[in-house]
């Protein structure tokens, strides 16, 4: 098992446990969390997958089907003291997030997209496997009104560009881009960081449809 | 029209006539209820052909939307009578449960994709219509919190692998995957077998996304 | 550039603005905002193009990223002052409503899929953006409640067939199609035409899933 493998399945497992989490302050049974969980893990590249037209990842190997599993199993024995590990789980889930834009973005760059479409497809890897978990479980999607997420995987897929721009080795390549995800999350999350929320004043929409 | 087509219209009425219902409950207007009740219908299926990149079965023949239709008619004509016949529009859609189990699995593996990944698109063929009914009459997903549903799915998809490994002629095979599925609705449903709540007691979920 | 592309970005600014005001109203930040603008005008589309199999319109050119961005700046430009220019969007949006469906006839009709499916393509093409828009705030789509919307796109795309069928030149077809669609919004609107809603007078849904 390479280094990738060992990343990747970290992130898998952090997206799956929150979204197992959110599952269950909504009273989801066991399965319904790990539909949730599952969804949440694979829910960007299977997006990304259909975008690009190729047989979705998590179709190939169950190895996301698994840890997944085991993401619901150490929620489900831990129950309460899963708060104790909210740093380790949040130090995850961004280093997940930045590998997912690297493989994003590497996916759609060997299928021949131009560079607006990879940092796109890099965006849609990291960021809607979040969306869909919020709106299975009914609620305002947390990504679009709370710290720099979607605006780092950006970001990450931005510098990946530049790095290739300078013919860096791949390796180099894929570690700056997804260190870059990584810091601009950590530090989003540790100064608040925000976007402007947008206000127009208006509260009785008066579109047609 | 075969034993199969006969029963794949009973079961794309009964997950049709459960769209429109909850719909109706909403103050859907007809098209809106008839909107949700195709897609109940046919949200699986549809899902399952994507992934596994065919084109969506209902693309190729018009019953699915005609039966859609009839079932959008009786609803508005029975009214509140509609009531009277809930245990058979029960045992339809469980009827039509197993059906749609059995044919996901079977294409996904004419597919040439592993036993993990049929049994999957046998659940997702059953129970994603539920799902995305559910969505979009802004509701949490039912499937998620109440009865078996989708592990009978899964159990009817492992079902259907162990008769192919006994050879079982296909007919044979079909019609043991299918039963058990019902069988197993009807039982939880009966006897409210049910599986048990996620709880790890925190409501102030800390993740930062 | 010729006047379909004006037409077609007239009809994705309208489209994009629609959702932007919506996420504002639901306190999102201003990428939220520009996410969900971009969702409503794509959203048609590239379902369309995924039940098709063809890669989806905006991953071909950068126009529609632009102008929701643009869109974007609008909002943000002129807050409060928006409801001035109401009467201009809607028309925006009839017209690219329009234009939309004969898109998603066209398209579909050049994959050689027989009519009933052209039509609904159309009206795919024309509403579903709409209704993902309104998954993503959290709302029941108004699309099944409100004005005669859906329906619309539905006469364009027989209007288009019966066209055909006359051997009309093509521009002439795309013409009388969209003006159609554009017609029976703004009666609708303006007449207040709706459908009737559902009612099975049963709150309590006694189904089984």
């Amino acid at each position: 098992m390479d280094l990738i493998s060992i990343v990747d399945y970290a992130g898998t497992f952090a997206f799956a446990i929150s979204g197992i989490r959110l599952a269950s302050a909504k009273n989801f049974d066991w399965f319904g969390a790990y539909v949730v969980g599952f969804v949440t893990a694979i829910g960007g590249g299977t997006t990304r997958d259909l975008l690009l037209d190729v047989t979705p990842f998590w179709m190939l190997q169950p190895s996301y089907i698994i840890v997944t599993g085991i993401a619901l199993l150490v929620v489900i024995l831990m129950g309460k003291r899963m708060t104790y590990f909210n740093n380790a789980f949040f130090i995850f889930d961004a280093i997940g997030l930045g590998l997912f834009v690297v493989v994003g973005v590497e996916k759609s760059m060997s299928a021949g997209f131009p560079v607006w479409v990879t940092v796109l497809m890099g965006m849609i890897t990291g960021s809607v496997g979040g969306i869909i978990r919020d709106i299975l479980i009914n609620e305002l999607p947390l990504i679009f009104r709370k710290d720099i997420y979607a605006l780092a995987c950006i970001f990450g897929g931005v510098i990946f560009y530049f790095c290739t721009l300078l013919h860096l080795p791949n390796e180099i390549t894929q570690a700056i881009s997804a260190a870059s995800v990584i810091l601009i999350r950590i530090l989003a999350v540790k100064y608040h960081w925000s976007i402007p929320v947008l206000k127009n004043g208006e509260n009785n929409n008066s579109e047609p449809n």
